[in-house]
């Protein structure tokens, strides 16, 4: 995605990729850290939990706020558009000229598209696609840079709303999760960087662990606006994104969650003039499915297998990714590219309906738009109520419409072309969510599959006289053979569909579905981690990783300081390019290099900054004192070694890192199997992991790379390599 | 519970008993576990994974069938009862004599409780009450004797069936987790000790972290097929148990409840003659609520205030239980006061219809035993819907019976009196859930809340004109008030309503009813787990307690042995019952005391089951060859030392500790802060956390107790004193 200029970029799926740092969500426990814990009271404590709340409170309300602001404008500049180009479709259909509609439409949507692909491509590249993988990697530990910046979110919500209203086969709400997430990011540090303003408060929570929990909080919440669904945003931030799992985090993820759903109610409720009614949860409403389902079981084993549509969506994009990533690195190519679709997905739009013969009778409220093309008077294009709206009430006319609104040969071709566009549409410089174009998709061959099987003469099987089930139990299908969720999902579903006994059989489908689509490929967001080559650490280590030792893994060249050391040698070790570590395990000064403590590149930076020396002659001189507060100042965007000047006479000072390591570093043996090692780091949310001898002196140091380069391979277990792209 | 015979039982808040073991969630990587996990390759690892999935499908159906036995045999217990007792009453009402139906019932009651609580008492007191408490101890990583034994869920079945067809305010729900949780302890171990029957399958999964797993997968299910809510079951294991997170075991346990649900139905549909009617899920069913709620979040404000009721009810029980620990210790005494209770309740229920002059219409089907008493024709005693019936019939009754069907005076004295026999009953020696009476008792307020809002003249609140909503959220919050779920028990809620649109009141409600209830006192389970002393580690160690360092945490009398030790030097420790250690620092027999690994008693004993001895003059003859099959049979019921016959001459052997020890424990250095070490300690699920300095020498050692007997107290960090009782 952010890529060089060279002709063509070498991919293969055995890369990690070492240009990912990761960040630390083990608390760098100095004498610092410690003073300052010991001098804070129970009460203080207790004002700190309050704190925490309150800022989740914050999130929901602000995640809600922003949830509202897509909402609002999709609905007036997709409504300004459709209507443009309903006015000239309508005149021309009588006059004949046709033709011109058809590029009107297309050059609007390319139009659209454009400005949102500019945004994208040129200010924030990582703003592309639902942010969904970058945040379930920032869960997992990974720095992906940029990715909770203010400037991503104001891209993104700009990209998204043009590339709904540009008529691209997206959904709006998965990019709330990225939103969420940053806005999480942004309100727990009290600070915005991008705007370079420091309000001087939740200075507590500056640190990667704190921030890690509001963002779990934040992504919960962006799912909860989204979907109207606040236990579903809770589950989705446990199920995709946890790495760590607490009951009170998770009352505190909850309680954003409600709040934002809330609140989208609350002011999408006064926007609709109909203040309190608080009934239309979340930005995609299922609308509300009054009858039960009761025993139609034998169906959903049909249904299920259409989990290979899922996966033979997740293998065509994983290849269209992978055509991407060589050949389409270039910004303005990718510009290119997202406007082409746009305009394909306009023109094939119109197409279809221009020779779409299936008219139906209009009915009250039941459209936005509806266009009556060369339908008799009071009928309507059925066609078009897929293609000519948004994707958000196209679904909803699949699920509610009453049996007979759509015929098969519809149904058919749409499913068909959209999948094609959805495909092609997924991975594009553009900011957009691939849960609705799923879900239509779904929809659509749910309904077709329900129809054509209420038609079979003498079926053996009772079958729901309504074919908006199929389509719910499709779309589930769909979207759970893309994504592979599945209690989430349940959830979510449940949730926007506002009915319990829909659950067991959406359950149903969305576990086979995922049994389905594993048994071909990986679900959709792990495909894109994995291109992108990030070093995520799953759950486990491989299953037959116990073969391999803490010592066969860990890095050799680990990079010792001592207790005290000369400041000369540790400018040059962070100036050194070519191994470029970021913690060093701490020796004693004398006798074995034992380990007594672990330093971070970036606390070493604030004490260059900061001049903590101690002059060689007289070591009793006191060094300047620094506070926790200076190293949070500096988080988390920590200068440059080449930024710092250090003078030839400071090179010879000595500092003494005693106050400011981690004296008490996890070790682990050298003995140590791969998945002991790597369950210690992932529980505990690990950057370095310390390998010692038993005499306790330093012999390796295990960090994020040297363990997700493992896997489970066709031939067992394989390494992956490592590689600076 | 597990009472001596002393007089009075002293008995303190500040007391840690050291009588409970920890359970051991880290696998000892020792040689032979290596060497078998390195033999399995990438297939057969396959396979042990699609077997945990099969073994959580079982558990589900097992649940599932206990479940409906349960409800079917409650059914027609209780059926039984009420019709003699309304035979009895209809007779006695025209001639008079009522005194005799009085009589009749009180002993009914009291004789059905007497066979019910003497099982408990006298054959497994383990199973007396809901087992919550002691399954959410298990998951802790506390074994509890007795608690997932076969013999524990007959009891416990049999138990729960007679305290409910015996007319105590109980439920049948809460035993139902415990009946799970056994169900999964006993098929994954796929023997039974208790049976002694070997069924030589599931070997594989012989150790306390694969128990772990798959009884939060029973616990789970158990939760499911009592609500039906098979998210709710997931949610109520990971917010109440958990003490460890996995997506994949989290797919696994939601499996094992969408199982339990499902089977609990088919089998009921078909005893119920309707069969694949799937629609009447879980034991307690709150039937469908079908109106929307809408624009009254006023008086959520006004319902949550009741987390008061909750907390009121958690301290006088908590007061109770403090009284039956010191003075009703004695098995007899128990019994008689179940007896006790039983009869008054029956007696006081008989009393309240007596004197009861709300009489109502008589509806089609809409109760099972109406008592019309002194009732006009046609009519029936209100009354006696509440008190003449199951528990979980009154409910629903309370829920959806219409407007009118109830008076104030009515349920103000109905609440009353059941909120005093709901806080006597809870911890009698029977097998008893507190969920059903929790409901009912908020129900009833609820309802007597709603009725006298709408009769209030001029009110400037809107109002539901359906009581039943006030008395759902009255039941959410007196429950939650009770037990201080959220999360999981708004989705277990919102299951068993059916009805998505309550979940937001329901989230509010539960939400405030915790946080009001933490202010005055801990939740019910929590306050059990505290009185009966158990060491249970909560999420994370006390705020302030970053002042203290593992060395002055740590035990330092740790008894070490060497890496070939002695036989005899190895029995004598053993057979110490003053130190009573379990897991032992193995150290190099040269040179320093350095940690080279770490065994445990249950170890050490195989090894001297099976002699592996090597003579002193002959080092090189080599020993016995023990297998991980050697250690598995005898789990997890490991002979005492005392049974081991040793004879003089072997005591001069020597044992060769090198392949059964795990040559990798998890260390810590002495100055790591407690937080860091509790940290560890329980993400990993420890038994036995070595604490070294820096030359890798034992120092220390950490167990449960350690970390466990800091809390915040009211002046800040407290520390509890250990007993052995």
């Amino acid at each position: 995605m952010m890529s060089k200029s060279d002709e063509e970029v070498t991919h293969t799926e055995n890369l990690l990729s070492l240009k990912y740092e990761s960040l630390d969500y083990d608390n760098s426990e100095n004498l610092l850290f410690l003073e300052e814990e010991r001098r804070i009271n129970h009460a203080a404590f207790r004002t700190v939990e309050v704190t925490r709340w309150v800022i989740c409170g914050m999130i929901g309300i602000l995640t809600g706020l922003i949830a509202c602001f897509i909402d609002i404008m999709v609905e007036l500049l997709a409504g300004v558009k459709y209507q443009v180009i309903k006015d000239n479709i309508d005149k021309f259909t009588e006059s004949g000229g046709l033709s011109f509609s058809l590029l009107l439409w297309a050059t609007l949507n390319a139009a659209i598209v454009l400005v949102g692909s500019l945004l994208v491509a040129f200010i924030e590249p990582v703003a592309a696609g639902s942010g969904i993988p970058q945040i379930k990697c920032f869960l997992n530990g990974v720095k992906i840079p940029h990715v909770v910046r203010l400037k991503t979110l104001v891209i993104k919500v700009c990209g998204v709303i043009l590339s709904v209203s540009g008529g691209l086969a997206v959904g709006k709400e998965g990019p709330m999760i990225h939103s969420g997430a940053v806005i999480a990011a942004g309100i727990s540090q009290g600070r915005s960087t991008s705007l370079k303003r420091d309000f001087k408060i939740f200075e507590y929570f500056r640190r990667d662990t704190e921030k890690r929990d509001f963002v779990s909080a934040g992504a919960a919440a962006g799912v909860s606006a989204a979907f109207g669904a606040p236990v579903g945003g809770v589950l989705f931030s446990l199920e995709e994104g946890a790495s760590f799992w607490n009951q009170l985090l998770t009352w505190r993820i909850f309680f954003a969650s409600v709040i934002s759903t809330f609140t989208l109610n609350f002011v999408l409720s006064i926007y609709k003039k109909k203040p309190g009614d608080l009934s239309n949860p979340g930005l995609i409403n299922f609308g509300r499915f009054d009858t039960d389902v009761s025993d139609a079981l034998h169906l959903f084993i049909i249904l299920t297998k259409c989990g290979i549509v899922g996966a033979l969506f997740n293998a065509l994009n994983n290849w269209l990714t992978i055509f991407r990533i060589r050949y389409l690195h270039r910004r303005y190519l990718q510009v290119v590219e997202a406007v082409l679709v746009a305009a394909v997905t306009g023109a094939v739009s119109f197409v279809m309906i221009y020779y779409s013969t299936d008219c139906q009778p209009l009915r009250e409220g039941a459209m936005e738009y509806p266009l009556q093309l060369f339908c008799a008077d009071g009928q309507y294009s059925a066609m078009a109520s897929a293609f000519f709206n948004t994707p958000e009430r196209s679904v909803r006319s699949l699920f509610h419409d009453p049996a007979g609104t759509f015929n098969p040969q519809t149904l058919g071709s749409f499913t068909l072309l959209y999948f094609i566009l959805a495909v092609w549409t997924y991975g594009l410089t553009v900011s957009a969510g691939v849960f609705i174009p799923s879900l239509l998709l779904g929809a659509a061959w749910g309904r077709l599959f329900g129809i054509l099987l209420t038609n079979i003469p003498n079926s053996v099987c009772t079958t729901w006289a309504d074919p908006g089930k199929y389509a719910l139990m499709g779309a589930a299908a769909q979207l759970g053979g893309i994504v592979r969720m599945t209690l989430s999902l349940t959830v979510i579903m449940v949730e926007a569909t506002g009915n319990v006994t829909y659950g067991f059989p959406i359950m149903l489908v969305l576990i086979t579905a995922k049994l389905v689509g594993d048994f071909f490929i990986e679900g959709l967001y792990d495909l894109h981690i994995k291109l992108q080559s990030v070093p995520f650490l799953h759950w486990e280590a491989p299953v037959t990783s116990h073969s391999l030792a803490a010592r066969e893994v860990m890095s050799m060249q680990v990079t010792c300081l001592k207790r005290r050391e000369k400041v000369g040698i540790i400018v040059d070790i962070l100036s050194d390019t070519t191994t470029n570590h970021n913690g060093f395990p701490v020796i004693e000064n004398d006798g074995p290099a034992r380990l007594c403590g672990l330093i971070l590149r970036s606390q070493l930076i604030v004490l260059l900054k900061h001049k903590v020396f101690v002059e060689r002659e007289n070591l009793s001189i006191t060094q300047n004192r620094l506070s926790l507060k200076d190293f949070r100042d500096a988080y988390p965007r920590f200068p440059p070694i080449q930024s710092i000047h250090v003078s030839q006479d400071e090179r010879e000072c000595l500092m003494d890192l005693t106050e400011f390591m981690n004296p008490t570093p996890y070790t682990v043996p050298q003995e140590a199997s791969l998945p002991r090692v790597f369950k210690l780091f992932r529980a505990l949310g690990l950057r370095h992991l310390v390998v010692v001898d038993n005499h306790n002196k330093v012999v390796g140091l295990v960090t994020r790379k040297d363990l997700a380069r493992y896997r489970i391979g066709k031939n067992g277990l394989e390494e992956m390599s490592l590689a600076h792209t």
